[in-house]
């Protein structure tokens, strides 16, 4: 499946959401939305009948409902609506909705379809593409869950108006990662978009490109063998960070932890494979300038590298990376010890003035 | 993968565990056994350090408990002892044990190794083999679960010792099954198989033959696309028995519902398409030989046929079907409406003299 049949980019979602069921012909169509995402779709119920008849499930907003009672939830609504095999899921909403949605889609008699319209720009060029599913567990961010991937993601910018700043920044956060491990040269353009612009022509287009430089990497290697662990860049400290701030009670945005991540990993990347200072400078200026501090001193670093240490993606005691070299030049399964990524936060905090 | 590097026929069970390991260098070994199959690894564990070291989690035996509490506990055990990517989970028990550690091994960080070490005979020629991993939900047979290959299954013959003969029945019916489908014309040296000799060399044959009948057929088709579903064959209306002596709180074994399920689907067969009369009665004469009634009336057929709409198999509002027009010769998507199984169901009672 090439990414043009798979993802589309329109701001007709009812128009694509009718044309991808009557492709897919299932026997029955659900869709599921959290309590803030219910109400943007009666514009596209007036349009699709298909919406308007869907078997609606609802769960609590927020990323601490990607759970397992969410989950179990969802399932209960499956089977007392008799999905069957050919029963559509349609998860309707941002990370937190395509993540469980796609879970549950996932494992429902060992697997149905599904679809994905992301509401967030984090959403859109993050979570509802690629085939990762999971819910939190144990604490623990996407600690279960599956590679499966959607029949359709449907990407619209319509939604993006109705997201506050602190939204925009976090899928923001994303697209950079994107465009420092690509080769297409575009940081600049990134670094100097103006970020109020949130539902302009080319805020759509730099989305497209986005998620074109995550769905090239994703195709290559859908479960994570190798070169999609490119896209973890900036999520091995992000992650720490992120679930750092939950467990302090001072939850932060996915994005403005992976923002920092961003940067923590850039000091990595200079450390140990001499990734240029003026990129890296820049960058921890753009961060600086948009993204809120994390506050934390040294006496929370034991905390962060256990949280670390948790990190799916290590395979040994050490922490397992990926690095760039360059941008455009990333190098996966970079294993750092313990004394190097406290020198990099040092190095962190020193430079953004914490 | 062929299934002479994926399943292991030996009684070195210690020996095929250790070498196992060498192959897949995890960075940790856990091993999930039942409160029954616990007893059985001590002299496994005097062969293997492996094992002895392994961190063993037990769940409760029985398949009530192939549940989401019994899932959770093996997430938590996997968290709290620092599991990771490249973590190993040795499932060893029956066909509850093997779903449940596959589904677990299936979802946790996406996805870790396993392999299956079946000590029953139905776990041996079903269950440990082929990927399908799940746990029961909602009072549904393997209602949640997904599709993942182990990287090894274990088989030997030295469990089936401390099986009893309704285990061995069990085990016996999805090996009839598998005769029934292939086209090795084998079903007479089946019917007249010794049960008593459950150790024997003979049995040991007949279960490798049988376990690579059915490897032929996944290897085709690992998700259940089209020929997967031959291998579904007795188990429609099976499945439908089983959760109807589950729900009237006098439950049977697996194989026991498949059994009754093969009658009344070569029964199916033979209205649909003809299935020949001498070989019909001579398998519904075997399973009245061996194995025990399911006591139901024709007020229990609607209960019946709605278990039955709840199977993961169907499609549409008819219930989906794989019946033979003869020995090794099946038709997998037959969608068959609830009067011809009310018939189907009426003859088998009579044949059976229920």
């Amino acid at each position: 499946m090439s990414i043009s049949e798979y993802i589309l980019f329109t701001n007709d979602v009812a128009g694509a959401i009718n044309q991808t069921i009557i492709e897919l012909q299932p026997s029955s169509v659900f869709l599921l939305a959290d309590t803030n995402t219910i109400s943007l779709l009666s514009e596209i119920s007036t349009n699709s009948k298909y919406i308007e008849n869907a078997i609606k499930i609802v769960c609590n907003n927020g990323d601490s409902n990607k759970n397992i009672d969410s989950l179990t939830k969802i399932w209960n609504e499956l089977v007392s609506n008799k999905a069957n095999r050919n029963s559509l899921l349609i998860n309707f909403g941002g990370g937190m909705v395509t993540d469980l949605g796609g879970f549950a889609a996932a494992t429902f008699k060992r697997g149905i379809k599904y679809i994905n319209v992301p509401t967030t720009l984090l959403g859109a060029v993050d979570a509802a593409v690629g085939g990762k599913t999971a819910i939190n567990f144990a604490g623990l961010k996407n600690e279960i869950g599956a590679f499966r991937l959607p029949s359709k993601v449907i990407i619209s910018s319509k939604f993006f108006n109705t997201l506050d700043k602190s939204e925009i920044l976090s899928g923001y956060a994303e697209m950079i990662k994107h465009s420092l491990i690509s080769n297409c040269n575009s940081i600049g353009k990134y670094l100097n978009f103006d970020l109020s612009d949130k539902s302009s022509t080319e805020m759509l287009q730099l989305v497209e490109e986005s998620v074109k430089i995550k769905e090239h990497i994703v195709e290559q290697d859908p479960t994570e063998q190798g070169i999609r662990k490119t896209l973890n860049f900036g999520h091995t400290i992000g992650h720490a960070f992120e679930s750092y701030a939950f467990m302090t009670e001072a939850p932060i945005p996915h994005g403005y932890a992976i923002a920092h991540g961003l940067v923590v990993e850039l000091i990595l990347s200079h450390l140990i494979l001499e990734f240029p200072t003026t990129l890296l400078r820049q960058i921890a200026q753009f961060v600086k300038d948009y993204y809120p501090g994390i506050h934390f001193t040294c006496n929370d670093y034991p905390q962060l590298l256990d949280l670390m240490h948790h990190d799916k993606k290590n395979e040994t005691d050490k922490i397992n990376f990926t690095l760039l070299k360059n941008i455009g030049e990333p190098k996966i399964n970079v294993n750092i010890d313990d004394d190097t990524i406290k020198t990099a936060i040092d190095i962190y905090r020193d430079l953004l003035g914490y």
